[in-house]
C-alpha cells in the first residue's frame, strides 16, 4: 500500500482538519467531533445533514455549504459514523425549524441515524429523514437491506439543500425527499479494488483484463465480472440497465450524472460521457441536466457510476442549477 | 492497460467530444479543430488562449468560460497542438483587443505556439505571450529549455483571464504575465507512473515502496528516489525546497495550490495539505489563498504537487477570488 497519509488510524481526523485547512472560509469543524458544519449565519430555516463512512470524498463533507448541506458526519473510513457524532451534528445544523436527514441505505447507517434522530426529538428537535437506495444493481448487498445508496444521493442532497434554502418546511422537505429518491437510480463498475488505509490491502482484487459490473461504493460485490471491453460497450450495458429501470415514456425529462470512483482520470469519464450521451440520444431520452466528476468515490477504486433521475418536477432541475458555495459541488 | 477507452488513437477528439456533451451550456467545440471555446458573446476583450498536450485534464480545456480562457488548444496526448490548430483558436479567440497566449515550457509548445503567433500576426491579430515555467524541480529537462511548466499555470490562466474580463489591454496583461509568472513556484512527486493510452504501458515504474520527488506531468525524470514515507515528510520535502527557493521575508503573502496528479484521492490531498498548512505555520508564511483539487493531472498517475505563489499585488488574489464560470475551476 502506498499512500500519502500518516498513521493509518489518523486518516479521517487529519482529512477534516486539511479540509478545513483548505476551506475554511466555508466551514468548520464541529469541535470535539469528525464534523463539517457550514459557517454560513442560522436564519431559522431547516437543516439538512447527511454523512456516512468516510472514503467516498468530496461526499458528504464537500457539499457542506450555503444552500446545500448544514453539516456533515464523518465516520471511521467505510464505516458508519456513531450516534453521538450524529445527535452533535443534528444540533449544528438545527436553526429552529428541525433537521432533515440524508441517509444512504447501510444497515449501520440505518442503525445509527435512527439512534441520532430519536435522541435527537428526546431533545426538543424535529427531525425527519429519507434513506436514498439509488443503486440498482443489486438487491440486498453485504451490508444492506435492499438496494444500497450510492452517487444519486448528491442528487438529494442538492435538491434538499435547495428546497430548504428557500424556506421549505420540514414536513414539505420530508415529502419531497419521498418523491424524489424513487427517481434516482445508478449503476457502477469497476476496474480495480479500493485499499482502506487500515487494512492495507484491496478489498478485491481484479485481474489486469477484467471489469466488474454493479459493484458498491465499499467494493461489495456486483452482478458480474466480464473482460475489459471498450468504453461504448461499457456504456451501453450501464445504460440499458438504467433505461430498462425506467421505462421511460416521451415527453419525460431526465438528469444525468457521470461519477468517477476516485482513480479515474477525466479523459475516461469524457469518453464515456460522450458515448451515454449519443446512446441516450439514439434511445430519444432528453437530458436536462448532466454533471461529470469525482463525486462519490471509493478511496482509489479506478471505475465509474451513471446515474439517471427522472425529473418529475421542473423545479429540481432549478434546484440542481441553483449556485451553492460549497468545497466541492 | 485497463483505460475506459475506446481505440486509443480517439481519445482525444472522444474526449473533447464528452466535455462539450456534459459542458455544452458553457462551451463548444470549434467545429474541425480540437480546440475547446467559450460560448460568451464577443465584447471587444482580450482573448485568452492555452494549451498543450492532452492529458492533464481538467487543464486546460476544462478553465475555458466567463473570467477566465477564450479558447484552449488540446494536442495529442503529452504532445504539442500544431500549429494550424492554434492559429484557429487565436482567431477564436480575437475581439478585436488583441489574443494573449499562455505556453507551458516545453520546446514542443514553444515552437509551435510561436509559429502560430507569428501567423496570426501576419493576418494581423495582435498577439503576445509569455511562457510558464513554474516548476523548480530541475533545471532543463527532457523535453525542456529550463523550467517546466506545470500546474501553477491555471494560476497564471485565472489572474490574466480576470484582467481580460476587467478590460485590461494586451500590453497591460502582458506587463501582468511577465510579472506574474516568476513569483509561481512548483515541485511535485509521484507514486506511480501514468499510463499514454497509445502507449499501453506506465512511461515509468517506481518500485511499491518507493516515490520520487520532482517528477514532471509527463513522468519526466525528478531530483531523487526515495523509498516511501508518512505524509508530514513528503510535506517537509516539498515545503523547504519551496520556501528555500522564495527565501520569504515579513509580510509578504503566498497563494497555494494543492494538485493532485490524476488518481490520487482527495482524502490524501487534504492529510497532505493539513501538513503542508501546519509547515508554512510554522515558518510564519501567510497564506492568502488556498486551492486543492486534481487540476494539473497527468493522466492515471498518483502523485501531487505543491505550488506557492508570491502575492506581490493584492489584485492577484482577488482575481484568484474572482467567480468565473468553467467547466473545472
Amino acid at each position: 500500500m502506498k499512500k500519502i497519509i500518516n498513521k493509518p488510524t489518523d486518516v479521517v481526523t487529519e482529512m477534516i482538519d486539511g479540509m478545513v485547512a483548505i476551506n475554511g472560509d466555508l466551514v468548520h469543524r464541529v469541535e470535539g467531533f469528525d464534523i463539517i458544519a457550514r459557517n454560513t449565519e442560522k436564519t431559522g430555516k431547516v437543516g439538512i445533514v447527511s454523512g456516512g463512512g468516510s472514503g467516498h470524498e468530496p461526499t458528504h463533507a464537500g457539499f457542506v455549504g450555503e444552500g446545500m448541506l448544514s453539516a456533515a458526519v464523518c465516520g471511521a473510513v467505510f464505516t458508519s459514523p456513531t450516534p453521538d457524532q450524529i445527535i452533535e451534528a443534528i444540533k449544528e445544523a438545527d436553526e429552529g425549524a428541525g433537521v432533515f436527514l440524508v441517509i444512504k441505505n447501510y444497515s449501520g447507517d440505518i442503525m445509527n441515524f435512527e439512534m441520532a434522530q430519536e435522541m435527537a426529538e428526546m431533545e426538543g428537535i424535529e427531525v425527519q429523514s429519507v434513506v436514498v437506495d439509488d443503486d440498482i444493481a443489486v438487491e440486498d448487498s453485504l451490508y444492506t437491506q435492499g438496494r444500497r445508496g450510492v452517487a444519486g444521493t448528491i442528487f438529494v442532497h442538492k435538491i434538499l439543500g435547495d428546497a430548504a434554502r428557500n424556506g421549505q418546511s420540514l414536513s414539505e422537505i420530508k415529502e419531497l425527499a419521498d418523491r424524489l429518491v424513487p427517481t434516482i437510480h445508478t449503476v457502477g463498475l469497476a476496474l480495480t479494488g479500493a485499499t482502506v488505509p487500515e487494512v492495507g490491502k484491496p478489498g478485491f482484487v481484479l485481474p489486469d483484463d477484467e471489469i466488474e459490473f454493479g459493484i458498491g461504493i465499499h467494493g461489495e460485490p456486483g452482478y458480474r465480472r466480464e473482460k475489459m471491453q471498450p468504453s461504448k460497450m461499457l456504456a451501453e450495458e450501464l445504460v440499458n440497465k438504467l433505461v430498462t429501470s425506467f421505462e421511460p415514456k416521451e415527453g419525460e425529462e431526465y438528469a444525468l450524472l457521470v461519477n468517477g470512483m476516485g482513480a479515474t482520470p477525466l479523459m475516461e469519464l469524457y469518453i464515456f460521457a460522450n458515448d451515454v450521451v449519443n446512446l441516450l440520444a439514439d434511445k430519444q431520452i432528453t437530458i436536462r441536466y448532466k454533471k461529470l466528476g469525482n463525486y462519490m468515490t471509493s478511496i482509489d477504486m479506478a471505475g465509474l457510476s451513471l446515474t439517471l433521475m427522472k425529473c418529475e418536477d421542473a423545479q429540481w432541475v432549478e434546484a440542481l442549477e441553483a449556485p451553492v458555495i460549497t468545497p466541492a459541488w
